[in-house]
């Protein structure tokens, strides 16, 4: 049975233009005028988009003695109620010495039964021998084509710059992409340690011991490890101008290096580090931490210029239970906030209704330049005749008040709290099914799909 | 009767992908495998790409007391020799207070019938007063939406701040696009004077007179006066870091400015204007003068970091016997020199076989992101359902050894005479039409459109 | 009859360091342990400083239509009661046909008879013609070797691109540094009149009217064309980063830029400009106008790191009534702020005690720094034997809330009101004299001193 | 017995001015007009100038399996026949575990008896534990507030950004400098393995494997770590744009970062490597290594600018017999060149008779500011009553062709061989003693004296 959204405008990475779209099975089959399907999806006044990517999420990640309580389930029924269709998440290993494989398996596991969009995954490299040089290449070959280096969470994920450019050679090698946390783990550390002797040990010790500074240096070492290893590089969550410039000065000099603010740095400030309640500020406790109203600038304008290319989450979701861990020591709250539900239409509001980005950027930002540099475009990420039919009719006018009280996500409250957004899916459409419309979610646990990804071109 | 392109791989700016393309008439019909048509155009081996467009040419132009000796038909025909199949001319008003629209009336004229591709035109303005205010809506509505000043040119072509500012205001309001040659004029002539009086009178003295300082300031003078004036704005023949730099600090802080490197300024270098033969020398005389190649590699990065978006020429091409005009004063040699023919094969050689840009960066910057700033997306720069069948087939081993000897532009010299290139158009199509292939324009003067341009919204 | 100033820490641009002060007549005689005078001057628990230069005023200012309440005699008093010793004032000839000749005779004329601090004087250039240019010699030899160009008042001060190539041209030949008002005057003049057009009358319009971008892009011409012209150039009231960015862009490549803020700016930001009270906000305007706080941090830090080298205060005061003339339209409020009396404490209670600049910068930036660029070090500016013995006995201990009750200046209200400063001027000492002590001035009107400042040598 | 220089014309660094200085003993006893002595020493047509300071040697250094062979005694015979007067020479502990008072008196062990000019001490943080925690304060007590910590020479010594924040911060504590030879040595070490193996194993080689790039980042995290830390930090030879430009950014931030270029950097380049003579090549070999003009351009702009302050040698000669340890493998190769003798003339040739810096830039690059930065100021570094009389007789019209022939060093060759200078000492005076004086050298071994540094205040 066929499917034809009418009345909309399309709206691309590369432009805006007005036809009908017709969805056979999984796939779009034809994009023009005057298309005629069994089933009539109404776009009147809507836009219809590429389906939102999330290209950074980790969904029930062990993590820091527990684990996210936003399960894949849960997790992706919140992607798609925002208009996401895809989700990347982040496999990890057992430990430095952990297997890659088992751990892909284990991911695998976890998420194929319970996943409502589709999925991918980015396996994380947290140590360095023979086997795990062995592994990647097995990795490349069941669909994962990037590889996370954490530079910061010492003693626990972090890796050092040794061991960073023997795994940024292996990638250059396997035609792959290597991915980066950059905030210096020692430095962290350290700082950490020095406020807790000092006697802060509130959540707003978390935002004094990553300061803007210890991300820069450690996105501008990555840059040069990534430069001397003759590979691109994928600096994930840029939250400051630090981090920014130094992902401009590479790019200005023909490096390759892709940069990923996350929608809570565009809009959150650090401000929310000091709200009395302890519960309050704790939520917000992610790494990094949000940053002043000058960082907001810098990320705005990195979209808009093109030097900051895409838009994620990092959604790791804890509730408050959770988070209570760290009572009494920063250091032991579980970092990680929400968004998944939220990215799009809190992108929208904050970024094309004031101008700050046109319509075909948020496209660019939130889909079709996440499939470009993951290399899964235009399977996804794009409106084309043979695409994914992964698809958001949006509503401009439509309005809501975030709530935690209202949202998919299974998380007892939200760090958009209040916000209130214009600009929401009026359905989301997973490979031509419609998995939100009303309000509702329809879609069965399970029915996702891994999404492979190729090698890139070996370097 | 319909034509299919057979065999090839299409690069497009978001992709590179195999299929085959299918024109009925003047537009692309059809994209995708296994297609039919009466006649089959052999793309085996190579790579499709959307016929390139020159944003920045001066055909048969009234110049320094002289008529640029490349006229519309052998510009036209030298342009689709070398995978080109739209060039936008400028249009000069007739002094400060002359007609815009006799000016637009009088490039039509001479335009129309000699053309063998599609041609477009951008206005410029070249003094102020309350008439140009009105005819500027006029032109507009001729499908013109790209008004150009000159900051250089003292006592000719240049405007000082106040009518630029009067003039970008007047742009936002019709939703119009200013475009600026950026020379600091005063400075400029205060050189010339300078240097004349210190006996340097050879073509040396073009260069000496107009350094990159110079051309940085009036960049970023003509940047800020658009961003009072709340209006984007186009920098064309940006040929050195200080513009460059100008430009993304603009960028940075989410100011929307376009930067138009030449492939000349890619390419060659200042060395060229001290050969000992004046006539080689004078030759490559054009303003801003070539750079050296510190000031290359920051064009390059440009491109491909998107600071800088489309590649040029400013093909304003005069006879050796017109260059000598300037013999014993190099300010009376007239500016300009050739590229129209050239630009593809030089760029691909030097950019896409160095590795500098991607082969999709390549068609962003020859063609998609023009037709895109200049507002005439996707009938122009794309390869989609129902865009004008602009193609060229290109053959990626295809080689030759650049001479003004087998051009087919007009002009006696070619400034990149003994260049190698690899990479060269097998087939251009126009529209439908095979305007060029093995090595022969079968084109009829007459044939090109006008293409009109409609306004952006307004401000 | 000798001095000796005993007990205190001598603080000099280049070390900190115990010693008496032996002072004959109007010299320092001598600095060592154990010295010994006819009348001992007790610094214990002070900082003995050179005095305080300020290179930056307009007494009796005839601008506007009105003229600078403020005299030479009430401004020299309150300059001393600050710890200044030394002024440099603006001469300003009688329209850009006037005569610098006798407009250097006329503000003699005014001075003279008046002064108790030592004066100099800068050299406006609001014109070009044969005899300016005859007449820069003259002047130079009377004891001014700087000339000062304005950007901006465009129909009234305002020279363009051409006056000031040719201005700093001859100043490069006689060895005079030229120095500028950097904000692009046709497009403040073009914003100003936007601004009333849209019904913003009050003094929000003047910040409005005078964007940092339009300081910035003023401050890099101004540096390119003195690049051009060979000579260093002298930047008046650098208030914001984009001014401060241009100076050290081209400090960076070798230029000689000198770079001035007012400590208005380092200290107050545009909220002044948004007080309810008309009378509040209209007394703050100045031009360029006080920034937000990131434009203070990028002043402090330039003082720090010596990219900005001076500190001055622009002190062209109106009276309240005389700003009244600008009610209901903010362009004919007469531009200009006090602060002499006040930069030094300012200064340091702001730079000092929060540790952003060490005592020697900021005897560098009020003293050192300022007689060497001007060339009259080390006869002012220095605590060297020989040296005029222009000191200041600074209480680091000493504090006051400025206030316009209690301030010398005749001006009937005060920038800075409510300000708690720490650091006063125990004595101050001009030649030797004692002019300032107990909160008492005893000095003679006409006591002060021409000091003459020999060119530089010619480029 | 007192002296008396007469006839000259006195450079400081913030003034040149005609006057006698007279010497009584081992200081400066006056400076003024007509003085008498009973020892005249004529500096008609010459500058006196303070004594060099060279804050980086290295003599009779163990490393790389090897000593350097300059001793003390040759290295400062040939410091002072160059006009420079006191050394500042590292102390390197016996590995990361070693004793650094042990160190400190075995290099006091040496060099007491040797040297012919004044000499000092940092010392050097090879690791870290409770011991090294401990003996930086006996460290501090001796003399030595400065500790210099190596981010390359991996597995020897290297330290990791733990060890260094840790260091740094007790540098805080004590009132210490910390310094920093920044290049990544982790990167460094994988290019060597990577070059090694791509079969590169000539000196060419070494610059391969040290890129500005791995310096840039190493300076960026060395500063961060530093503001981290709560204190300044000074980078040692500092040889690129990307080094300088971390420095750069961080002032302009406020933070107090002091960065040092070579003379050899200044003035040498990359070309150097690839002669054809193995020897020529290996000779020239030391970390950083030489880079391109543009990096010259930018060392020389950052010491008109004064974002880098000083100016050094890091001489550490060894013979060509000892380079010749790395024939077939470049990383064998012991690091570093001579330039103590011609740190001075080169300097003085290049960059003041060439224009790019003052006569007192010079000096304040060559002495004022290591005296300031050092806490020595002004015993060393100035001519001021009461200092030392360390002064050079400097003759500005003195030439000579560089050469190992005719040098005091004792290595067998000369980097700046065949390199002409105009500007040598016509004498060089140590604490009031002629050690250098018509090409000879006049000093007894063990004259020289350590000059013990006082700490900064704690942070
Ligand atoms: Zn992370
Ligand atoms: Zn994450
Ligand atoms: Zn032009
Ligand atoms: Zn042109
Ligand atoms: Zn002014
Ligand atoms: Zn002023
Ligand atoms: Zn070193
Ligand atoms: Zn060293």
């Amino acid at each position: 049975m066929s499917k034809v959204i009418k009345g909309g405008t399309i709206v691309a990475a590369d432009r805006t233009y007005e036809a009908d779209i017709l969805i056979e099975g999984e796939t779009i089959a034809a994009i023009g005028p005057n298309l005629v399907g069994d089933e009539v999806i109404d776009a009147t006044d809507a836009f219809i988009m590429p389906g939102g990517i999330d290209p950074h999420t980790h969904l029930q990640m062990p993590f820091m003695g527990t684990t996210a309580a936003e399960t894949f389930e849960s997790g992706t029924m919140a992607a798609i109620s925002g208009g996401t269709t895809t989700v990347v998440d982040f496999v990890i290993p057992d430990g430095p010495d952990g297997s890659l494989i088992a751990a892909l398996d284990a991911w695998e596991g976890r998420a194929k039964p319970q996943v409502v969009a589709d999925y991918s995954f980015h396996m994380c490299i947290v140590g360095w021998n023979e086997r795990i040089f062995e592994e990647m290449q097995a990795v490349v070959g069941r669909g994962v084509n990037t590889f996370k280096h954490f530079m910061a969470y010492k003693g626990a994920l972090m890796v050092n710059d040794d061991e960073m450019f023997a795994s940024f050679s292996r990638c250059a090698a396997l035609g792959a992409l290597p991915l980066v946390h950059a905030e210096n783990g020692d430095v962290v550390a350290a700082l950490q340690q020095k406020f807790l002797a000092d006697g802060v040990t509130g959540p707003e010790g978390h935002a004094f011991s990553r300061p803007p500074e210890v991300e820069g240096e450690a996105t501008n070492r990555a840059i040069m490890i990534a430069d001397a290893a003759g590979v691109p590089v994928y600096i994930v969550h840029v939250s400051c101008e630090q981090s920014h410039e130094a992902i401009r000065r590479a790019r200005q000099k023909g490096m390759r290096v892709y940069g990923e603010p996350l929608v809570q740095h565009l809009t959150l400030d650090e401000g929310e580090y000091f709200n009395a309640d302890w519960d309050y500020a704790a939520r917000r406790v992610m790494s990094p931490p949000f940053r002043n109203k000058a960082h907001q600038d810098s990320l705005w304008a990195g979209l808009s210029s093109g030097s900051l290319q895409v838009v994620a989450t990092d959604h790791c979701a804890f509730t408050t239970a959770q988070k209570r861990m760290g009572l009494g020591d920063f250091t032991r709250i579980p970092n990680g906030t929400g968004g998944l539900e939220d990215r799009m239409p809190v992108l929208w509001t904050r970024g094309v209704t004031t101008g700050r980005i046109t319509p075909n950027e948020f496209v660019a930002a939130t889909s079709t330049n996440i499939a470009q540099i993951l290399n899964i475009y235009p399977q996804k990420g794009a409106i084309l005749p043979g695409s994914d039919a992964d698809l958001v009719v949006w509503d401009p006018k439509k309005t809501k008040t975030i709530s935690a009280a209202g949202q998919r996500s299974i998380i007892d409250y939200n760090v958009f709290e209040g916000v209130e957004v214009t600009g929401l899916p009026r359905y989301t459409i997973s490979r031509g099914e419609i998995v939100w419309k009303d309000g509702q979610n329809e879609a069965v646990p399970g029915r996702g799909k891994f999404v492979a990804r190729r090698p890139f071109p070996a370097v």
